[in-house]
């Protein structure tokens, strides 16, 4: 299990009317962790679309901790949990500039080609566990 | 169990490089149902603010079965599952216009007062369950 | 000129720290009364893309006059300004259920093929002025 | 005139069904660069707010010149063009990793009070020009 780490600071457009972020934000965010997850393994994920597979998110689950604040400097912790020919799996943890855990979760993910079938990846764009 | 259904239509902002919805814009989905069943049972949601209480999300569930495009018409039916004292649960479906299911999931919220404390909602506030 | 009305409700998610919608929003709108200016003129613009054809973005200006709450029942009104070959021309306005002007705009479109070069919409695909 | 740069790479969640970014993202983007100049000035918006000041927007222009694709590089550079009183005038360009400009923009802003009204901002929160 490898798990990455990288940052982003809380953007004013993520905030909602209670002063905190938007709940929503955290699934972009979880996304962002992925994304960073397999540039770090060496997988470019705009290569693997012009390759013509698509890796969708079928599941996702958040637990909310404690909220984000505009300019919080965030650590998004990503940890591909599974990895089975066409499904991967990930966890998350968002934390604050006070290692304070904000929220946790977890995606599955179905990889699928252009006519929108399950398929596997091909070697070469498979991250490590 | 009441169920409440509200319809909106897919935002071209709210597609992605993948040419469907992007994941993240089920949870506003199911915020709008939610915001909707409120108003349905009489309650609205800005006078809860105004009176200092806050229903925060702090448990999010969400399962993708079908992607959206843009211009479908969906309908999002709301259901409150649960209300107990200062928490409430809520699951939601959304369908297109041939009542295909895209997706499901739930939600559980807290109510905050404005020292962010759980608390319960007054009599006038509450939704029937 | 034609000039269509639609009308939107504002969205938790569309609010910011400031307690008003975020500015960004104001795009959004504007585009889903291009979308539904179209539809009024029997155009769909997913048919559009799906014949090869795009309409981009190249110019766009906001005056923001008083801020949109959520919850807020809204009159985006879309007026075709100008349609001459491969350009289009938008003019918005943004009302409240107090008819109150909150924001006005226009907006620049170049028509694109797949290969991102101008082109002219077919005859069919044109919206009347 | 003082010019500061910052970076953010382009998320998934940014583009639309284009391939692209979708255009309301720039106005997101200019604010981050709103917000670096103000850090980089030694002014945090988050203590101007708490100080119950508010600079709001009260217009934007873009002009979009080139698409930014997902995992883009950008550079975003923000000018305070013009501080007097109550009013704030920024311009921003934004460029991808081979320093090609795709978006260009400017936007006007006023400084309010908790009652909504123009105000100054007080010494100690005046970014320099």
């Amino acid at each position: 299990m490898t798990t990455t780490r990288c940052t982003l600071t809380v953007r004013y457009a993520e905030t909602d009317a209670q002063g905190i972020v938007h709940h929503s934000n955290y699934l972009v965010w979880f996304e962002e962790g992925r994304s960073d997850f397999l540039r770090q393994q060496g997988v470019n994920y705009t290569d693997v679309e012009k390759a013509g597979y698509f890796i969708v998110v079928v599941d996702a689950q958040l637990r909310y901790k404690s909220p984000a604040f505009y300019e919080d400097r965030l650590c998004i912790e990503t940890t591909l949990e599974k990895f089975r020919g066409k499904v991967l799996e990930f966890s998350y943890r968002v934390l604050n500039q006070d290692e304070r855990l904000l929220a946790e979760g977890r995606t599955v993910h179905m990889v699928i080609g252009k006519d929108r079938r399950p398929v596997s990846l091909p070697e070469g764009m498979l991250p490590r566990t």
